[in-house]
């Protein structure tokens, strides 16, 4: 098929060089010239502007967004006036789903097709494929499926429509509220052992043995082996995790759904805890106990 | 009554001196000498030696220990060979109830009472009196309603006996456990109000007004208006919190009774969290998003 | 003063009643006949429509709304017509604070002035006096004094102006998880007791001992031991816990601002956990262990 | 190499097998007759008694153990009088390491060989080889090779002496931790998805989709699919899940070190949670609300 992907940063340049390897005819644009520049290297046909690269396209256009999830609302002003009815907008980035619902929406009112993507693989898509979890009208996702097949790991697996408008981000959302899960109990299971050191433990040996044969054996091991291989002692490393959004709306969806989440919550709450240094709560709690039982308090 | 403190730091010397206040003789022992001169200052009758102070007691004896968790055995070691049928030990500390079943079986053995009473108020008990949650035979601890009395804020409140040896301290493990619980509560909420900047709230204000008509109004609260009025911005405290042993054991109790306990044991798990620095479950979940989505490390 | 009190179901009419017993002058209007005849019979002043209340109001006008949250905006979209340049509404109720904000601004627009109430003090404010956080420009919160001094458990305290609009129920909102949070504490704790039968204790004795001199002591601990001497055995009463919004407002302000509150938010989770008879995410758990271990499924 | 199997239960004669397979000689024995019986059908060489079966070996034995827990020390009682120093016995259960340090220090002064062998894999390690964490003296272990080579899923992979004695059942006791917390992750996951009822999701094929490509891609999502495709609903299954000691651990030996794993501890405290149908913590809560608030309790 040929289509456009605008944003072309790590993920969407990946996955724009994945299309045409798999014989796609992708155009691509990014505000940023440098991005342009390399994309061009790597066989994408880039125009200099947003006009000019959605005015390459045959009608009915295909537009893959993959920008930034706060500059999505801006980007559709940009493109909503270069398209016409018929054509599709796909958004694949981390946009909340309830604003990707509004969105179909907006453009279902303009006779555009929306179809949200939810996109899992990270810097790994391009060699191993990307999980792709899609919303939208049952019709405008079937026309794309030669696009999905391609960018999946295999034509028949590993991508799906899964809902209506809105869907596809909903589930990207739960997937990145188990990942944190996942990630938070490996994290502390590993953390434990190091702490252990009476039996003077080899962690990335652990995590090795771990990835044949285990109840525990998943990518994030692999990934987590390969992270202590590389780096044993976690050396030069900050105790610092950010948290990019869709963990905190899974949080806030269970609760809205009234189902209790503590694991995915806990989660969260510790890459928040992580980026406190000084903690008000800690400082408050060791001046009670100093309160009404004397105990010494750390100066700090 | 007559019976002997043994043990006079600032529980204990602060103890007995409310006996005293309240018409008993105190004898007093402590391995320290500071402690003892102290402590005869203060009225109680100090002896130079364990010995001495024991054989200065009318039969049968009473003796009630006041000492760090980890001595009570070697305290007990002592004494055991200056009683005789008949006499009492109160433990008085933060024992492990298991631990004091143990003992209670231990002394009985040798025809002597054992009466472990967990004991609220810290450094405020000389004034306001202190909670006694009080374990062991009840005609033991009948024999002992005196000093109960005296020691407790009233006569015939703020005191009891719960049960059979062990209950005293397995009550006491309780009610720091709630306590932990609690005081996290707080702490919880006073951060947020600090956070919320835009408010720009006076968070000793708030403390007061909730001590008058508002459901969170307690003992801690009181404490936690003080610590805010001498110390509005916590300066100088660091965020480290010490947990002293009740906590865990009721964290562990609770699992072994398969009781859910969320509340109490995220309370404690702050408390180590709050003394990590230095998070390697933290890097390696920073490691790990690098792994995989190429995101950036924090270095440290 | 003199003032409408519009709603008045149980906190309404009993802090009409409080403010009638302090001397003000209190009209009072319900949608419902039974609470309006009620009200009447207990002192106070009831015309049989809003617009008849609100023209008996000498001007500037007071008027204290304690309506559901739900229909706040409804209840002023009814009075606003009534108003003029100078009045003051009070929200004495449960809203957002967010919410609050935003309808600050919409009578500023009007010319009125919006003053927003945390109240809490339950069924137990008409004797005890309520516990009153309040938001609001100084000046228009500084008219209503003589209210709130009769409000309050005492003229000068358990009531404050805590910043501007929103800051009352921000800080009624903070209050609340704490509450909850408090309220998990205790609850934990005494299930904790209450299945170690060994011991065989009465709770209600626990809790009567910890009233004086524990560092526990609360108002919540007072209710808890009356509630245990009541009901023992809890006879009757369903594991089933209600949130009525304050809860998960703390959790989702907490995690706005960045700041970790794992008690307050495992407090919230524990009562969405209550409502779950037949959690899905146990029975998954059961067929994954199921399906690796063959571990055996309990049937439901 | 030649071996006994002692306990030939779902695990034991798996392992008999495989290792029968790759070519050893197996005596196997269990106390059940039907157990031998079925296990005689499959090839492996059983005797009618424990002591028939030790003498059967060639010197120096090599004993492998696959019993419950709570009967390793029983088995070990009648295995110690048939061994002769030189001998190694390898528990592959799931023991507590502290346990399993106490015993190897035992067979250790009777001139014997301890290792401790965590083994994970269930039901599926007949067919796809076991992960297997061994603790012991390095001697003892290197001896074992052709063994663990063919319980791996491959000669080079999926095995590993990780320690001394001990180290084998403690690593293999975090696994089960981190275990928990992935299952709990997942699970929750899936219940808010399933709780949205407005996208009709069809949750086995969203599971399916993450098999390939996603960051979540896992053993135990495989097995998560393959559940959800055998039964979509869950129906039959109660909401009730088991833990079998190696959870529980974990939250201690972490608490122990001082180390916060939020992740594993609420883990494990929801399998708590999933068996209580009728919590006293909750009916005090409800009480409490009614107490202070008038809220109405459900009748249960």
């Amino acid at each position: 098929m040929e289509l456009a992907m605008i944003g072309l940063g790590r993920m969407g340049a990946n996955m724009a060089e994945r299309l045409l390897r798999g014989g796609h005819q992708v155009h691509g644009f990014d505000p940023g010239a440098p991005a342009r520049e390399q994309a061009a290297s790597r066989g994408i046909l880039i125009a200099p502007t947003l006009e000019a690269t959605i005015a390459a396209l045959p009608s009915p256009r295909v537009v893959w967004m993959m920008v930034p999830a706060d500059v999505v609302d801006s980007t559709l002003d940009s493109l909503l006036p270069l398209l016409a009815p018929g054509d599709t907008v796909i958004d694949g980035g981390n946009s909340n789903y309830k604003l990707s619902q509004r969105r179909g929406e907006r453009l279902a009112q303009a006779g555009l097709h929306y179809v949200d993507c939810g996109t899992s693989g990270g810097v790994w898509g391009l060699a191993e494929g990307y999980s792709l979890m899609i919303g939208g009208e049952a019709a405008a996702v079937e026309v794309l499926t030669p696009i999905f097949q391609t960018l999946a790991p295999a034509a028949d697996r590993g991508w799906g429509r899964v809902g209506p408008g809105g869907a596809g981000h909903f589930t990207k959302m739960i997937h990145n509220g188990i990942e944190y899960g996942m990630m938070q109990a490996f994290a502390e299971g590993f953390a434990i052992m190091q702490r252990k050191q009476e039996f003077g433990m080899d962690l990335q040996q652990v995590a090795d043995i771990w990835r044949d044969g285990s109840v525990v054996r998943s990518w994030l091991l692999d990934l987590t082996a390969d992270a202590l291989r590389k780096n044993p002692g976690m050396a030069g490393i900050a105790p610092y995790v950010e948290d990019s959004g869709e963990g905190r709306w899974t949080v806030a969806e269970a609760i809205d759904l009234n189902v209790s989440a503590p694991v995915i919550t806990m989660s969260l709450l510790e890459r928040l805890r992580s980026r406190e240094d000084d903690s008000f709560a800690d400082k408050l709690l060791a001046a009670m106990r100093n309160e009404f039982g004397g105990h010494k308090i750390k100066q700090g």
